[in-house]
């Protein structure tokens, strides 16, 4: 008989117990083991504070899978306000009948991923629901990190001229995951951890004016965001978007706009124009960043987001009306 | 038509926007209305972190909603560890087709408990599933708090002779949730915040040597931890359980031990002898605190939990095995 999840599992008595034991196994470690009911942490500083609920499907995709999505999702999300990330809290919600076999896969995924980000699991949850009341498994994960001197780029101010950098291809996780729904083995999301990539970053220079994740959304959504948040209008250059080739590919077949998908190892920068060789150059020395580009620039002349085509015409690039890509992240 | 959550709500683009705005219409504050990545906290010194999943079915009962049983449990878990509560994550995962009003009620539960309870919520998270891939909403919360000197407890000895003390009746949450099911209208969840039970009570006396809430599988579960944990026995006192007329009643119909039974808003205290009276009387003092009883001791003689019965047998307490309470937090 397959070793599966039941709704006992969830009830807080010695199938529990077991379901814990089987977490403990894998990611253990002396404050986490602790089982207290809120994890005891020695920091103190500026912290940050995040939380993401995942709920990707397919749960395993080419690139990476739920766990290691929950655990660079939060990491990213506390690096992109300058932290460092510490401390993660995990909590499962689980269909019952999910494998033991799927869930000690991404057990191991989130292990890995903690491992190389540097980032411990000190707090957790389990619970289950009934077949049919969840969709296999549901994962939140939670982090805070710390903020050093520095690093805080929040009271910078955004003006006319500063460039939109981001460190690579965009849309490579929503399109690769809209492949892997449709049985076709191509392509690769972009999962990463993002904190060695961006936190030297901002040591190394003040230029850097604001920073986000385009994930749900993607480029564009986070393009408005800054439009509206800084009342500022944004140029993006189409012929200067990094886009691998079977994304473009895939993204035409699909009409699925790359601008829109999600990105899960991707930052976009606003940056000062005269700190932007030292960004580039700090990226292209990176795997994760070797295709860094300069895509659009900051003019204070309008209040919206527009593409300038490769034939030289402009679009109003909008925020996301339709639902195109659920359950991407 | 009604008004109801659609899975392009989830997307990241406008219609999350919307769903996002309606948060912040009833539970914006400073550092939330920022919407980063992840909140910015003036805090230091010794920190606490927890986190929680719920998924109670139903989501509105006698006593409380999954939103206000969100803020206390979060609440109650960093007050459990001698933090006083200051900032909450909230995730939701909501099902396509749930209506905003239950969404926007669910809201205003929660801005009522945060408010009760002194805290704030700083950042969150909002995600959608199709419809039949989840169960109306669940929510996460997750929640940082600060330690003062001397509120730790967690270095203190359990030794023979100590008490177990719980502020009032038992069993009351599980039992009200099961007869909310079954459509019956009668009782009602204890559901409360503890912080300010627990911490004045930790600056009163050194004499707390352990405390945990005793929510998914109730008291006897919690004993059983301590027993496991710290290598004690301990003996519960049948007569001496605080039990409210209708749990009794309710218990035997539905044929639930009201030990195996959730509590969210009781604490169980290991308190040396000696320091019983100020913790009681402290207690009977309070609203949520005027049934407080000694209900067992730990005796070194064992490693197990007892219940000393009404005819003076003994039995042992074992940890739960059946799962007889889905969801009910």
């Amino acid at each position: 008989m397959e070793d599966i999840i039941l709704l006992s599992h969830g009830n807080g008595g010695e199938n529990t117990r077991k379901l814990v034991e089987e977490i403990l196994g894998t990611l253990g470690n002396d404050i986490l083991n602790e089982l207290l009911d809120a994890a005891v942490l020695p920091i103190s500083g500026k912290i940050a504070f995040t939380t993401d609920s995942f709920i990707v499907s397919p749960i395993f995709f080419r690139g990476g899978d739920i766990g290691s999505l929950s655990v660079y999702g939060t990491v990213n999300d506390l690096s992109m306000v300058g932290a460092t990330p510490l401390y993660l809290s995990l909590s499962f919600i689980i269909e019952e009948g999910f494998t033991f076999s799927d869930f000690r896969k991404i057990l191991l995924s989130i292990k890995e991923g903690a491992e190389v980000s540097n980032v411990r699991v000190v707090t957790g949850d389990t619970k289950v629901v009934e077949r049919g009341k969840g969709d296999g498994i549901f994962i939140n994960t939670s982090g805070v990190g710390i903020i050093k001197n520095g690093r805080d780029w929040r009271k910078r101010e955004i003006k006319d001229g500063d460039l939109v950098i981001i460190n690579g291809g965009i849309g490579e996780h929503g399109i690769s995951v809209m492949l892997e729904r449709l049985g076709i083995k191509a392509g690769k999301s972009d999962l990463a951890p993002l904190n060695s990539l961006v936190l030297p970053l901002l040591d190394r220079t003040n230029g850097i004016k604001f920073m986000r994740d385009p994930t749900r959304g993607g480029v564009a959504t986070v393009l408005n965001e800054i439009s509206r948040k800084y009342g500022v209008g944004i140029e993006v250059y189409e012929d200067k978007l990094p886009l691998k080739e079977w994304v473009k590919e895939s993204a035409e077949i699909l009409g699925i706009d790359p601008l829109y998908a999600a990105n899960e190892g991707k930052v976009l920068m606003i940056v000062d124009s005269k700190d932007a060789d030292v960004v580039l150059n700090f990226l292209h020395e990176k795997p994760d960043g070797y295709d860094a580009s300069i895509i659009g620039k900051v003019t204070k002349s309008s209040n919206r987001v527009y593409l300038v085509t490769h034939i030289g015409t402009k679009r109003i690039l909008d925020t996301l009306k339709k639902d195109i890509l659920p359950r991407i992240c």
